[in-house]
């Protein structure tokens, strides 16, 4: 089954868990947006259904199809996102798309979180993927040095030729993480360094998975 | 004597610490600038010294004085700050002039951290005073709800009518924490909550402690 195929299967899925009067939180990238074209379709099913973006390429995705757009005041009632990663712990790797900080304050700030991935996301340990870390333009290079200390390898993310600007304005570096560490102990070791805003490791933050599998099937875990 | 006599004569003994071919941390504030003054009046006596500084405003100060610049891009030799509230195990909290992020980068990757104070900083209890942190805009208002959980009252920062702007572009918090919290509780706790950037509490920040007596005497603590 083509990949698109599988996260419309994935993004269709997780229109069973939203109901009347939700404020509902997007996560960003391919998968969500197969949710968001996914729920337009069957949009006048729902009274007073509300949208609260993690991005700006979200936002103007839920505009052109139709939705209310609500800025993140208090909790939203559930949150739809993809995962870069997923172990069977439900812990996560998210940030390849560079939004990872606004969609954890949004996951962290929900009642439910649902995670809606094809079966290629499910590993073993999530550092066989690497992890971003957004960080502070102002003294980078050492943050940089200093997030080296815990890592294989640090590398900061270009767009073109210049760094990757975040939508909160920083620097997003992404690093190679022995597989060998344990998820908490790296959690922790990175958001103590100053300089950090924040990581892609998501431990806590999944409810519910829903994984499209490449027979058309659909599994869920939580 | 008078207030601005004690920054003085705190700021004169921390050139003790300066050395030919130093790259200098300065922090931000009024003890910090008494300390550039004093800095500035016996400046032929140094060779090659430079600075890095914590904010604009510092910046601005340290350029007016004739010092040379630089960027943090490496470790500093010597980081000279002042702060809001000292305990006798050197814990601090920071961060009234709004700089504390910059000044825990700094203060984090410089080999020695020398505070300037004088004696009316000195508390029992660092949680005298109101612990800042600083918090992104996106999602702002859930950030402070999550922070009042840990807190007797958060208050966002106000510059005239409009909230604080930092030099990073976000938002201030000042937090009123109980006085029976233990400052490395509060310390992980406050960031571990998504949407925090940094705080004022400073723990393992600070090497050695001038303080300026109101008798014009000086005690170190380290």
């Amino acid at each position: 089954m083509n990949p698109v195929e599988l996260k419309r299967i994935a993004g269709r899925e997780a229109i069973k868990y939203i109901e009347n009067d939700m404020a509902i939180g997007v996560g960003t990238g391919s998968t969500v947006e197969q949710f968001i074209i996914e729920l337009s379709k069957v949009k006048e099913n729902f009274k007073n259904i509300l949208t609260v973006p993690s991005s700006y390429k979200t936002e103007t995705l839920l505009k052109n199809y139709g939705f209310e757009i609500l800025d993140l005041e208090k909790k939203v009632d559930v949150y739809i996102d993809g995962a870069d990663a997923i172990d069977r712990n439900l812990n996560l790797v998210k940030g390849g798309g560079g939004a990872l900080t606004r969609e954890k304050i949004l996951a962290y700030n929900s009642r439910k979180r649902i995670i809606i991935a094809d079966e290629s996301k499910i590993v073993e340990n999530i550092f066989q993927r690497k992890v971003p870390v957004e960080i502070l333009i102002y003294g980078y290079s050492v943050t940089m040095q200093n997030l080296k200390e815990i890592s294989l390898s640090a590398e900061l993310r270009k767009s073109g030729e210049y760094p990757f600007i975040t939508d909160n304005g920083n620097y997003i570096v992404d690093l190679q993480i022995s597989e060998k560490e344990k998820p908490e102990n790296i959690n922790d070791r990175i958001k103590s360094i100053p300089g950090v805003v924040e990581h892609g490791i998501f431990i806590g933050l999944a409810n519910l998975v829903i994984i499209a599998k490449n027979d058309g099937s659909v599994e869920l875990f939580e």
